[in-house]
This record gives structure tokens, sequence and C-alpha cells, in this order.
């Protein structure tokens, strides 16, 4: 007898599982429920057709209810919400929103793919007519809409997620004045602040006004015909907009899942096991939401992100046919563009380091996109953390106008393999002028942290000179001109590397030295020569400019 | 006693080896000989300061004498070429080029980067002031001359790897009609012939004027008067130029190693241990003049690359300094810029795999740089060469307007970390619509060779279908519309990948059925389709894409 199945979602999660399963059985009976109107369509693209750069409306419907069926032979039924689920029964209720009916289907196994919807705080006046949120193509539309009918002058993002600032940049493109407002100190909580503080720099640069430790606290009353809403933040001010996105986070959609009685985890999402099952054996769940195990710790973790969403949902339906494949848990690779820079992380963050008190070691580097002679190279910046005791990659994060996503790319397969800093001295990387250096940015991450590893060089971070002891001297070994233009740490006294051999005599031996250049490469020369001569030395890994990316 | 090193070669491994040198050892004493003017400059820039990309000149000289010794205090000597080394007395005897005179200096240790000179076949007239060399900034500086001086109207570049190729394209960007002549039947060794007919495809677009399996015989005689030169190839066929540069490839530079009885490989490169050790321990070598270890099979091979050289040269110096750290072979990934493409690869070729008779499948996936809908995607045309018993990847190559680079590095990585093709499936690589897709071309790759290792998929190549047997059916899956434009294999029948299920009844099940579609996803669907209906099915790997580029 061929298998009914079930599927919930026809968007990333599902619209994968769904084609997945016929590619395995020819014979077995699919039905997708889509709530909303459109399956297959592209949710990360929607920024970008309100930011204007993809043109057509139409490019974001990668498939149609009609061309999916011709082409997988699967019933989509869109405009269709499943409101309960019948475990014992093995039934789903169906409500069919067109038709305004209510009907029921069974399954065999059934794949909850639901995503994730917006999460809008309980704020006082937040649902008004010039509030809105993105996670579909009716919601792109309502707010070009919006933009289109009231031709808002001002508008405020609520969050900087990936979605917010995607949403920023949207509207900066169609020159409206934007206000960021963010509870956190930083945007874009995958990486750490100091790569989230070249973003902010970023974000001003494009004129985006950030409010950076702010919430939204209310919205006064608004009748429909107002053109403004007048928004209060958490520190009283008051603040007068003509369009208000909410993108402070996503939920796992779990109503369906609670009804029917399934486990959630800690984080709010449906647990799964790592063949995708639920609770109950003949439910999946795939997708936005889900808990999945994060890669380092196997802990539970929400990663809305398409990429697992597709991998998840084609290993359910493998699973439905008899597999017996695993998922091999998730890293959370994710990369957003903002204006000209693109910031990317893989694997686990400094923060969370902290807050779970799990040991680390972390280095920067600050390197050319391609060789600097070629014109069109931009330095990334890369902070690789890693575990001091095995030299195994506990996560990345890179900031910079161009070769971003290659490099959290190799450290992100680097950190799946099992690499360690070690092995990454001598990945071989495609090196041609136009395209890396013949020691690319990840080699030099690798070559830093192999030698932190050794002991080969010590290094100290920005935090640890709020405040000089008597017996440190800090050096700063850049050019006069350099110093002259950029200033220095305060406390540090300016000698050039390359005079320092010539003044070692003037440098008291008794004291703990500690070095810095622009990016720590030269501090590494310094510290090795000082090392070398007798001297207790460290070195500062990503030199002043990291310093800087603390201190703004 | 401290010790002292003597280095032959100022630029990539030679001052790679003097940098690390000085930064293990402060009272070392350190000499890096070098016959040519230069240390330390960019030899992979020349080509394109001489088309015109890199306007300064300055730029590719990465260092002087003096800024690397005031950086790295090493005793660095221009123009001063060893000619003789005594490895018992440990002597080598040099001369000074400018004052001209010979003097001997002794080491404790010596290392060897000479790299690898031009080969010039002993072709009859080729050496004539027209005629080129790029190895250094003088050969460049000579090659601008003449083209300031001649104003030559065409150009002939033989020899189509990757310094004849941007040689190439250089003249092409001075406007200079160029005729590129190369003996083997394809340009750019390191890939086969169907990613090699891409670049063809370009070159001729560019209009170089590409004349492949032909080699230069013989060059006319002429006087320093000429303004041009007649080059007889092969064929017979003779051609007027104006300029004429050699670039049929390099030869490892053994003089020294030959003269000083140090053993050679076959390949003719200097013979190292995993040390860098040659022959006499006291004498390392690095860089382009030696054979190193091939990744998959450590068979010798000779890799001229930047970034071994690097490696290679840092660990010289390790090992010399008492490390016992190991080289850890080479995959010899490169990369190259062709105009508007870049081609890149990394592992074994299957030219390589086919002569060593060594197991392998491949499978092609043409897939786009980043998601479609966004603007500036571009297809990434990938060949996956792996290990049909372990799915272990044996090599990639790819072609491609943009992120290329990528791919190839992301695949040079995995092949390191001894990843199969079934890990490639599960990377999570950057997803965000301007840089990749939630299913990346490599995971693309990854899941297609997964389904051929588990036999789920059953791929049939170009090469198999030059004859139809009669039990055999050729079905074109794509639409009307396609089969319109671009043709069809010879001998298919077309029914769209989306008719198919309604057309089961008029396809024999007692005939083999071969399915393809532009680049092998719908053939793929088409094929799960028919297997699952109870036909004998197999799907063209790469489909009218590929089977086009075998066939150009
Ligand atoms: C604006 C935006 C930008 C994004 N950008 C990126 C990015 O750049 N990179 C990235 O990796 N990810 C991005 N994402 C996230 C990515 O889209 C999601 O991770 C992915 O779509 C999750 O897939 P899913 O199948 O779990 O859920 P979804 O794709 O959200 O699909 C769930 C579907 O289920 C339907 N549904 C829910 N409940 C029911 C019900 N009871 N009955 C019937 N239907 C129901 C919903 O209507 C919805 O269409 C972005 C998301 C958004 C909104
Ligand atoms: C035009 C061009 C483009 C290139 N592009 C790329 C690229 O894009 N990517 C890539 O990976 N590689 C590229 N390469 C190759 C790369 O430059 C080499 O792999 C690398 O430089 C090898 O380093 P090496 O130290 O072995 O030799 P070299 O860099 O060639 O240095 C050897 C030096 O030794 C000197 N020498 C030799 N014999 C003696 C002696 N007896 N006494 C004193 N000095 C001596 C020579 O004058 C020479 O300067 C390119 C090379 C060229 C020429
Ligand atoms: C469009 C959609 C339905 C595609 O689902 P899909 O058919 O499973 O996925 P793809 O088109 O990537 O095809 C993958 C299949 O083709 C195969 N394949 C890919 N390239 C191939 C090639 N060149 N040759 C042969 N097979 C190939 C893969 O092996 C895989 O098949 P398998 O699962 O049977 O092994 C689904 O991804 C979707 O709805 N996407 C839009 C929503 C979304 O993802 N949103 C978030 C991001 S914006
Ligand atoms: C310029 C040249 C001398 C540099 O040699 P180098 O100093 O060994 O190399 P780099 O500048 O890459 O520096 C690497 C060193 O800095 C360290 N480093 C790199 N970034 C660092 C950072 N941010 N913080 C601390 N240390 C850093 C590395 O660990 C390594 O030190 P180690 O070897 O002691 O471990 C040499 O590469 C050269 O001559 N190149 C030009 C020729 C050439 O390569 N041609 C072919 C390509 S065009």
């Amino acid at each position: 007898m061929s298998k009914k199945i079930l599927i919930i979602g026809g968007v990333a999660g599902g619209a994968s599982a769904a084609a997945r399963a016929r590619r395995l059985d020819e014979s077995a009976q699919i039905i997708v429920f889509e709530r909303g109107p459109h399956i297959s369509f592209a949710n990360c693209g929607l920024p970008y057709h309100i930011g204007g750069e993809i043109e057509l409306r139409e490019k974001l419907l990668l498939q149609t209810p009609e061309s999916f069926n011709s082409r997988f032979n699967v019933d989509i039924r869109v405009q269709n919400e499943i409101l309960a689920i019948d475990k014992q029964a093995k039934t789903v209720t169906v409500r069919d929103i067109v038709a305004d009916k209510e009907y029921t289907e069974s399954y065999d196994a059934l794949i909850l793919s639901p995503g994730a919807g917006p999460f809008v705080p309980p704020i006082s006046g937040v649902r008004n007519h010039l509030t809105h949120t993105l996670r579909n193509v009716p919601d792109m539309d309502a707010i070009i809409t919006s933009i289109e009918v009231n031709k808002p002058q001002h508008a405020t993002v609520c969050g900087g997620g990936f979605i917010g600032l995607e949403m920023a940049e949207a509207l900066r493109h169609r020159d409206i004045a934007v206000t960021l407002v963010e509870l956190a100190p930083q945007v874009m909580a995958p990486v750490d602040i100091e790569i989230a503080n070249v973003l902010h720099e970023e974000l001003k640069q494009h004129n985006v006004d950030l409010k950076l430790g702010k919430a939204l606290q209310a919205v006064a009353e608004t009748t429909v015909s107002d053109s403004s809403l007048t928004l209060t933040l958490n520190d009283g001010s008051t603040l007068e907009t003509n369009l208000l996105i909410m993108a402070v986070g996503v939920k796992p959609e779990t109503a369906l899942a609670v009804q029917a009685g399934l486990e959630l985890g800690d984080f709010g999402g449906i647990k799964v096991n790592d063949a995708m099952q639920t609770s109950d054996e003949s439910i999946f769940a795939v997708g936005d939401a889900i808990e999945t195990a994060e890669f380092v710790t196997g802990e539970a973790m929400l990663a809305p992100l398409a990429g697992p969403a597709n991998r998840q949902g084609r290993l359910a339906a493998n699973v439905i046919f008899g597999s017996d494949e695993t998922y091999k848990k998730t890293q959370g690779t994710a990369i957003c563009k903002v204006f000209d820079l693109a910031v990317a992380s893989t694997g686990m963050n400094e923060k969370t380091l902290l807050r779970k008190k799990m040991p680390y070691e972390k280095v920067y580097v600050h390197a050319m996109s391609h060789a600097s002679y070629y014109p069109g190279a931009h330095p990334v910046s890369l902070k690789l953390l890693f575990n001091p005791e095995n030299g195994k990659i506990l996560g990345a994060q890179a900031v910079g106008k161009d070769g971003v996503d290659k490099r959290i790319d190799v450290l992100s397969v680097a950190q799946r393999a099992g690499l360690t800093v070690y092995d990454l001295q001598d990945l071989e990387l495609c090196y041609a002028p136009p395209f890396g250096s013949a020691r690319d940015v990840v080699n030099q991450a690798g070559l830093l942290a192999s030698n932190v590893m050794k002991g080969d060089e010590v290094v100290f971070h920005s935090a640890d000179i709020k405040q000089l002891a008597d017996n440190q001297l800090l050096i700063d070994v850049r050019t006069e001109h350099e110093v002259d233009n950029m200033g220095m740490i305060p406390g540090a006294i300016n000698i050039p590397v390359d005079d320092l051999r010539a003044n070692l005599c003037n440098i008291d031996k008794q004291k703990e030295i500690l070095v810095y250049c622009q990016v720590g490469l030269r501090g590494h020369v310094a510290s090795t020569l000082l090392k070398n001569s007798g001297y207790k030395v460290k070195n500062l890994t990503g030199g002043f400019k990291t310093w800087k990316a603390f201190n703004y």
C-alpha cells in the first residue's frame, strides 16, 4: 500500500520534503497544506524586492501550486490551514480558507514545517495600520503598498537581526530616513560586539539613526487616517515615524504541536530526535519550528535558517521512506549584507562561550580579500574562536566588503570536519592576485592560533588594557605616520617595529612588554624579536584595529 | 653558538624562510642571495601590470632589501648569484654581479629556493629581440618596453598555461591582436577538456585567435631592426607577429643542486623529504625547484605555486630550528582569471586518474553562484571527481564568472580533511541571496554524488552517447522552447519533464532509458520518476550543458 504523507507548510522545509518524497516514491499520496497564498517563495528575497534590487515580484515565486504539481504530482493546497492534529486517529483538521470549510485528512506520516512567525511584543498601540512585520509575500506587498500610498519620510525598524538590518537597508534604498532601534548593545546577535561595531559604523555612514540599548515601549494611539506614529522608547524619548517595521525576532510556530501534545524544548521549539521525529513517531518536524542540536555542544538551539530547513525537510522524507540517516547538527552558519559590508559567522560566538563557561581562546586577523596590489582588495576582519586544549575550531566571524562569505565557508567546513587551528595553516586555497593571497586570511589565522596554542605567541586582548599595571610597558610599533593619523591606545609609547632593534637598550627587561601594531602582524614580528631577546612579551591580537572596534 | 643560514633565492620561498628564521632566532646569521635586482616581488602580479590593471609598478615590489633588512635584520644580497655549493665544506661560491667578484660563504644550514625558470624549447630562431619570457620584474619591464617602443599590432603567446592565459588577456587589454598557440588540445592543463572548452569559448569571444594542438616549430631569422617575426607552426602554417611570448611551462632550477650532487626526482625537481631536506641533511630545498608529494597518491609531482612555496619556506626554517613538523602534501589548488571567467581546480583531474588507472566516478553540477533571483548571479560549472569505493574526494574543477574560488576552496578543505561526498550534502555554507543559495552548488554536488554512491541515481556521461544502442531510448526532458533554441543531442526524443507522467504509456519498459535536461537536475527528477515506475534509467550528469562543453 502506498503511503499517505501530509505536509504542513509549503515553503523551505515543506516543499523540500514534498519534492524529495515524490522522488523517493512515485505512488505515495502527498498533500501539502499551506495557509498562505504561495508555496516555495523566496522569503530571503523579500527585503530586496522592497528595496528595489530585485525588480520583479514574480522572481520571488519559485514555484506555483500548478508548477509544483505538474513536476512532482503533489497535491498542493494553498489557503488551507491545519487547525488541529489528532495523533491517535492520525488525522488533521483542515480549514479551506477560500471555501470557508473544514475537513479532515488522514495520514501515515505527517511533516510539520510551519516555520517561525515574527515575534511582536505586547506593546500598547503596536497593532496599527502603519506597523508591519515581514515574513511572506502578502507582508511584503503590504509594506510596499504602505510606502507607495503613504510616502513615508521616516521609518523605524525595531530589531537589528538580519531581517531588521535588511529592512533598514531596503528603506534607505528607497530614500526613506531610517531609525533602527535595538534593545541589545549591538545589532546582529550571532556575532560579538567588536564585529557588530563595524556594522554600527556602516549603518551610521548610510544615515541610519542607530539607537542601541533602546526598546520600543509604546505607540501612541492612532486612527487609520493618521500618517504618522508617535513612538516612545524605554529611555522616555519619543519619535515620530511614518512606518514601523517590527523585526525583533521570530518565534517557532508551535500552536499545532502544543495542541497535538507534542513535546517542546526549552527554547520553545518543537523537540525532535536526530531523525527529525517528534515525540510522536509518525509526526516529523523540520525547519524554523524545531529545536536542533548545536554542532559543538550538541545542546538544543533555535536556528531559523533556510539551509538547515531544506536539509531537514529532505531528511524527514528519507526517514519516512526507510532511511536510517541522521541529522548532522547545526553550526548556524549565517551571513548578512549590511550596505557595502557582509557579516558572517559559523559555530559558537564568544558571548555564548562565556555564558556556558567553556574554555576558549580567540585571535583576530585583518587581511586583504585578495592580493593588495591587485585592484578591488578590501580588508577581511576575521575572529577565530578555538579550544585552547585541543585546537578545535569553536566558531568564526568575519566582516568586510569582499570575500567574507568565502572565509566563513572555509571555516565552516573546517569546523564541521573537526579540523584544528593547526590544519588551517596548511589549507590550500585558490590563489591568483584577483582572488586571494599566497597566504590567505584563513591561513594567517591558522598560523597565529597555532603560535598561540604552542605558546610561541602570547596574545593579549583589548579588554586587558583597560588599566596598565606599573610593571607593564605598552609599545605601539606602528610608524609615526600611522600614530599621528590614528592616535594611540592611552598609555602607549611609540617605537616603530623597524626601529625596535636599535632601541632595545631603552626597553626595561624587568617590565612585561605589551606590543601592538595596526592589525597584529608587525606586533608579531616585534614580539618575537623581544621574546628572543629575553623579554616577557605579549602581542595585542587584532592590533589597534580590533582595539578600535571595541572602543568606537 | 648562533646558526648561520644561507638562503638562495629571495622571493616566495626564500623570503618566507628568511623572515620566519629571524622570528625564530634573533641571533642567527641569515643571508639571502638573490641573483636578480629584487626580492619579495609579486611574480603573480607581473601580467597584470603589463595589462594595465595594476597601474603602479612599485606595487609589485613588496619589500626592498633595505626594508626587509630593517624589519628582519637579514643580510640581503641582490645581484649575488650562487655559482656552486660545496656540501662537504658547507660553503657556497657567490658571484657579486655588480662588483664582478666571486667569494665564498660558509653555512650551518642552506635553503635552496631558486624557483623554476621558463622553459624555452630549442626552436630555431627563437632567441631574438622580439621574443620574451616572463618570470621577474626585468622580464616584465622588457615586455612593456617592447610594447611601448615597437607598438605591436599582433602578439603571439606560446603556451596556454596560467602565465600564457594571463599574458593573452594582458595583451588584449592593451588592444593588441593575440594568437595563442598551444600544443595540447586544451589550455589550462590542470582541468579536463570539457572545462577547458568553456575557456576556449571565452578566449574566442575576446578575439584571441586560439590555435590548439599546434606548436611553434621555427622562427625565421631576424635582425634587431625587424619589427616582426615569421613563425612557422608544426602544421606548416606561418604567422607574422610583432611580439612573441614563450610561456610553454617552467622547469625547476636545478643546476646548483646537480652541481652539488643532490638527488633529483623523476620529474626533474629536487628531491626532498617531508621536512624539506634534500639528500644532504644540511641542505633544504623549497618552492618551484622541488618535487612535492601529491595529496591523494603521495606520489611525486611538480607544483609551481606560491602558496606551497610560502608554506615550505616557513617549514624549512622551522625544521632548521628544531621543529619536527612535516609538510602536509600538495593538492595543487590553483585558479586563473581568463577574461570574465575564473577557472580553478584542486586535487586530481580525470586525465591523471585515467592515466594512473585509478577508480573514479564524476558528477557535474551547473548552479547559480547565488540566489538566481538576486542580481549578479552567474552559473558555476563544477566537476567533482570521487572514489566510488569510499566516496572520498579525488579532485574538483570549476569555471564561471562568479564564486568559482569559493567553491574550489570549500572542496579543497573538504578533500584535505578527508571528507566524503556524503559529507558535502551537509556542509553549512553562508546563505543570503547576495552570497549563495540555501542549497549551494557544493551541496548539490554532494547530493548528486551521494545518490550515485548509493546507486539511487545511475548517471551516464557524454562520452557514452557517441552511439546509441538499439535497446536504448534517449529522452530530452527540457521544454520545447529550450530544445528549439539550443538543439538536442542526436538521436534524442523530447518529452518535457512535466509531461513525462502523462506519457509513460508511450515509453517502452524494455528499453534502457537515457534522460537528460539542461544541467542534470530535471533529468534527476525524470529519472527517479521513471525508476520508481519500473524503468531501467540513467541520467546524463551535467546535462546538455556538459554534453555541449564536450562537443563545442
Ligand atoms: C524576510 C526574511 C529573510 C530571510 N533571510 C534569510 C537568509 O538570508 N538566509 C537564511 O538562511 N534564512 C533566511 N530567512 C529564514 C528562512 O526563510 C527560514 O529559515 C526558512 O524559510 C524556514 O523554513 P520553514 O519551512 O521552517 O518555514 P517557512 O519557510 O516559514 O514556511 C512555513 C510555512 O508554513 C505555513 N504554515 C504555518 N502554520 C500552518 C498551518 N497551521 N497550516 C498551514 N500552513 C501553515 C506558513 O504560512 C509558512 O508559509 C529569512 C526569513 C525571512 C522572513
Ligand atoms: C608571471 C607569473 C605569474 C604567476 N602567477 C601565480 C599565481 O597566480 N598563483 C600562484 O600560486 N603562483 C603563481 N606563480 C608562481 C609563483 O610565483 C611561484 O610558485 C613562486 O614564486 C615560487 O617561489 P620560489 O621561491 O620557489 O621561486 P621564485 O619566486 O621564482 O624565486 C626564486 C628566486 O631565486 C633566484 N635564484 C635562482 N637561482 C639563483 C642562484 N643560483 N643564486 C641566487 N639567486 C637565484 C631567482 O632569481 C628568483 O628570483 C606565478 C609565476 C609567474 C612567473
Ligand atoms: C524549490 C524547492 C521545492 C526545491 O526542492 P528540491 O527539488 O528538493 O530541491 P532542488 O531543486 O535544490 O533539487 C535538489 C535535488 O536535485 C538533485 N540535483 C541537484 N543538482 C543536480 C544535478 N546537476 N544533477 C542531478 N541531480 C541534481 C539533488 O540530488 C536533489 O535530489 P534528491 O533530493 O533526490 O537527492 C524548495 O527548495 C523550495 O521550496 N524552495 C523555496 C523556499 C525556500 O527555500 N525559501 C528559503 C530560501 S529563500
Ligand atoms: C613578504 C614576505 C617576505 C612575507 O613573509 P612573512 O613575514 O613570513 O609572511 P607574512 O607577512 O604573511 O606574515 C606571516 C607571519 O605573521 C604572522 N601573522 C599573520 N597575521 C598575524 C596577525 N594578525 N597577528 C599576529 N601574527 C600574524 C603569522 O603567524 C606568521 O608568523 P610566523 O611565521 O612567525 O608564525 C614573503 O611572503 C614574500 O617575499 N612574498 C612576496 C613574494 C611572493 O610570495 N611571491 C609569490 C606570490 S605573488
